[in-house]
């Protein structure tokens, strides 16, 4: 199933899109859900971030391409991307102008689906709704200068995500492709990452509850390409879909 | 003005502390509120967290006497505390068992009253809801050995703050008292501060938007004390109040 949340006529709904049209469901749906009975067509509609989060992680270091230099980490390492910095399928990231360089980072992002505390390796996903593509956008010299990532990883609209939730998969081998004006910055396969969603979902949920909306955005490979206003920027991962972007 | 969240015959209110009354209130009321008529004993009530944040963020190396060998930081050095590690006035802070060392750091915590984008100094004090009191829990060996904070200070239970939110006070010279089992374990005055409150909002609402009910945790001074289960530790600040929580 692909879920949505759109905008149309000035409402703002959750939906499921079937072929080229979207049926309007009641709630997010993360357990259950029922159809409205309102049907619109998909083209019609303004797709946005298709779950709101209360909080969002994302993993450092979870792919061996990216380490460069450094070590593999033990454990996973994660670190908070704040709600306020999401945005939707199609909206602008702004890069601000005193940053010195911001990065796209490709991304699987796992969502949530139910309240997760204390979940064993073997029972974490369970817990989980689906997956969609994300964008950790990235400020790489306050990320260097700043005691925490805050601003690095948080600034308003560094974290994009759609264009939908896609429940019906499996995440352990799914192609990313980043793209940057069309060409190709960065690709990888999710079997490559480090910490994988499990053991990820069971490592966090150990320390910080995890609640149906939440999102993991589970690393970035290679190196990540630089963006600039005027930037069209693609996270593209097989059997979800299509995040695109442009830069202000 | 004393504001306060509250339990009392299994329903959960906001409302105004006069005396030893509580005058319940409909809504949070950061910005305008309704006094519904009903009164309670404060006696008689569960004081919770006195707001429900929807991010939090703390400041790091805030105060001269807690920088040790560090240099004073140029800008404000903000870190996210995540929402889902709140705790209220009474409740227990859970001290994790594969943690060496967790400490409690005493400090005041500023409350967003107004949505706050890219406000100047100037106007920062415009968008503070009011003052409480916090607690800054932090695993020192987590803090120094992954690559974020995240559960280093956002573990369950790690930010506990109330009694209550004082809106009526100049927050620039208050002081500040850490207890642990009763005996002083900090001590400091908030006009210490490196980086004051107005310029704190600024700095932060430049990069990423405030909303009414955001908690920014102000920093802590000297060497924080050990807290172990079975602790009585305690925040005390000149006209806000005492927040005092058990560790198990």
């Amino acid at each position: 199933m692909k879920f949505v949340r759109f905008e149309a006529g000035g409402a703002t709904a959750y939906g499921i899109v079937e072929g080229d049209t979207v049926k309007e469901i009641s709630g997010p749906g993360y357990e259950s859900y029922s159809e409205t009975g309102k049907t619109h067509s998909l083209e019609s509609v303004k797709l946005l971030a298709p779950v709101l989060p209360k909080k969002m992680l994302a993993m450092a270091l979870n792919y061996g391409s990216h380490l460069h230099d450094a070590p593999a980490p033990e454990r996973p390492e994660p670190f908070f991307k704040i709600h306020t910095s999401l945005a939707g399928p199609g909206d602008v990231i702004r890069i601000p102008t005193d940053s010195e360089k911001v990065d796209a980072e490709s991304e699987l992002v796992v969502v949530i689906g139910k309240t997760a505390t204390g979940v064993s390796v073997a029972d974490a996903m369970d817990h989980v709704f689906g997956y969609t593509c994300g964008n950790d956008v990235s400020a790489r010299d306050w990320q260097a200068g700043d005691t925490s990532w805050w601003r690095a990883k948080s600034s308003d609209t560094f974290s994009p995500i759609g264009p939908w939730v896609v429940t019906d998969i499996d995440p352990s081998n799914l192609d990313i492709e980043g793209r940057i004006n069309g060409k190709a910055s960065q690709n990888c396969n999710t079997s490559e990452m480090i910490h994988d969603i499990p053991h990820t979902i069971a490592f966090i949920s150990n320390y910080v509850t995890l609640e149906p909306g939440d999102c993991i955005f589970t690393g970035t490979s290679g190196t990540a390409g630089q963006i600039r206003a005027g930037d069209t920027v693609e996270v593209e991962i097989s059997g979800v879909g299509t995040l695109i972007n442009t830069c202000a």
